[in-house]
């Protein structure tokens, strides 16, 4: 198939072609990065555009299960959904946070959902270009609402919330004094905190964690282009499939808001600008990544750790080499 | 002069001819940086090291006091004493903080010391380069112990630890509450925090601060390759000149106890090979400011921003014109 007939079947919205493209933009092969580049060039043009949330939570607050649950529930609605995933420990673990469909029955066997797993290989710049890609093509696919799930520990965080369009906080009910267990900046990073598993013994408790967190967000500098209110706290059940509308109505709102306020717009320029940055910096670095240039810094390496050449006497030798190539 | 007369001056020890040659590190004429490259490969030659002592300490905490009191204390010795200043404030403030040499005025009339402000102009990536290369300057006009004074913002203590052999904390005293003020980053680069004005009514809250910090060492992980009890917290008055010995005997044993190990050499090894990639990073980046690239990014970035161009394409045509200039 060529990239045009993969990129008109990706505008029908078919899955295993938006798979298949997925495939592509993962692929570290030149001649595919070619064929990624052509083809999100010409599916730019359909400016369709889905809403990106980002969604992040600790292990074992349930996220697969909200994701399923929230992600039927806007099935329900008749809305396409798209499920992917950023984890930068899979190229550590070998596993992925979305590797196991099965966690995810119902949702999977929807034909307007569509679920890809966080590549098992990857660095965490790699995993961002992968990402931000799939979502334009998730967004040529036109689907309505793209959920970009990530794990807790800050660094991805930041990645995932510069291309989301906002950002849910999954939690657990637990006691106060756990409150300073999540990372502020990861809190700061929330337009909507979720307090999950507001089901059966733990209720109470998941009503008190959302007071201590709602308090906790008040301390926060509001941003200013957003309404009254946000970010907030809210309790949901995933399980008990309950909350899960309110959650979705607030998110609405939100959007909605920022939409009119010309925020939206604004913030996905300033994020596209952001990653062109990101992305010409990263390929200057990568000349250094080549097995010559490799070669050549351990080489000169050598006699500055020796004591032979200065730093800056190696590193303009090293850059006159990179320049004459 | 040419730059084997001034390199002959320095390896003789000419303070006037040192001072001229930190002025030349300084200087972004590319001229002044060819003749600097010249000047400091001739100068490695000599082999000669100092002890490179990082110093921080909150504003009003009698800094530049204990310079003056220790440095005199070292000449006392008979040795020679260098002191320079990193200030990455000083581009904002136009200020430096070591612009005023009359408030070192003893130790500035002392033919053994050399005192040098920070430059009034220069972004923290200039500032640590001219640093690194005046102390590699002051080494070889066999400069005893060179003094890097820096100020609390975090930033600048990661790069002046990075070009130390050992780093001291200064700290005024203070109640309990306030440990909490000096960041734990910085707390953990400190081989010793002096607890300094333990002097007339202070002296027992500097005892108690003391105390309070050792406490708080305690708890930080020791580095393997150190003595017991370090780092350490100990109280000095500088206006006194007291405890002034001891720490300076902590600093010797720590130094010897490194230098037996091995691991002063190691680290000594592994801080040029740091400047040595960290300047060949910050150069590659460098092709980005040039006028010629500056527009260009801006006219791609007003594509990107529009949604027109996608981030990796207006990346890729960067580069090309990058690497084809």
């Amino acid at each position: 198939m060529n990239t045009a007939e993969l990129g008109d079947r990706i505008l029908n919205g078919e899955r295993r072609a938006l798979a298949r493209a997925i495939t592509l933009v993962e692929s570290g092969r030149e001649d595919h990065r070619t064929q990624a580049t052509e083809l999100l060039g010409h599916l730019a043009k359909s400016n369709r555009q889905s809403l990106r949330i980002g969604l992040s939570g600790t292990p074992g607050v349930g996220k697969s299960t909200f994701i399923e649950s929230f992600g039927m529930m806007l099935i329900g609605q008749g809305l396409r959904v798209a499920v992917l995933a950023v984890d930068p420990s899979s190229s550590r673990s070998g596993g992925s946070i979305l590797g196991d469909k099965t966690r995810m029955e119902r949702l999977s066997r929807e034909k307007n959902a569509f679920i890809r797993p966080s590549p098992s290989q990857s660095h965490l710049g790699g995993v961002a270009r992968r990402t931000r890609e799939a979502i334009a093509l998730c967004e040529a696919a036109a689907f309505d609402v793209v959920l970009i799930e990530t794990v807790g520990v800050g660094q991805s965080e930041t990645v995932v919330s510069e291309m989301s369009d906002l950002f849910l906080l999954l939690l657990a009910p637990a006691g106060g004094d756990e409150l300073q267990g999540v990372k502020r900046g990861i809190m700061e990073m929330a337009d909507i905190i979720l307090i999950n598993k507001a089901d059966g013994d733990l209720k109470p408790t998941a009503m008190r964690t959302c007071a201590d967190y709602s308090g906790a967000l008040r301390l926060l500098r509001r941003r200013p282009q957003d309404p009254e209110g946000f970010p907030m706290a809210m309790t949901v059940s995933a399980v008990e499939e309950h909350g899960l509308d309110d959650a979705w109505s607030q998110v609405q709102s939100l959007t909605q808001s920022r939409r009119d306020s010309g925020h939206w717009d604004a913030n996905r320029a300033a994020q596209a600008q952001y990653w062109f940055e990101q992305e010409v910096r990263a390929a200057l670095l990568a000349q250094l990544s080549t097995a010559q240039a490799r070669a050549e810094m351990e080489q000169l390496g050598d006699q500055v750790r020796a004591g032979s050449l200065s730093p800056s006497a190696a590193a303009e030798t090293m850059l006159t080499s990179l320049i004459a190539r």
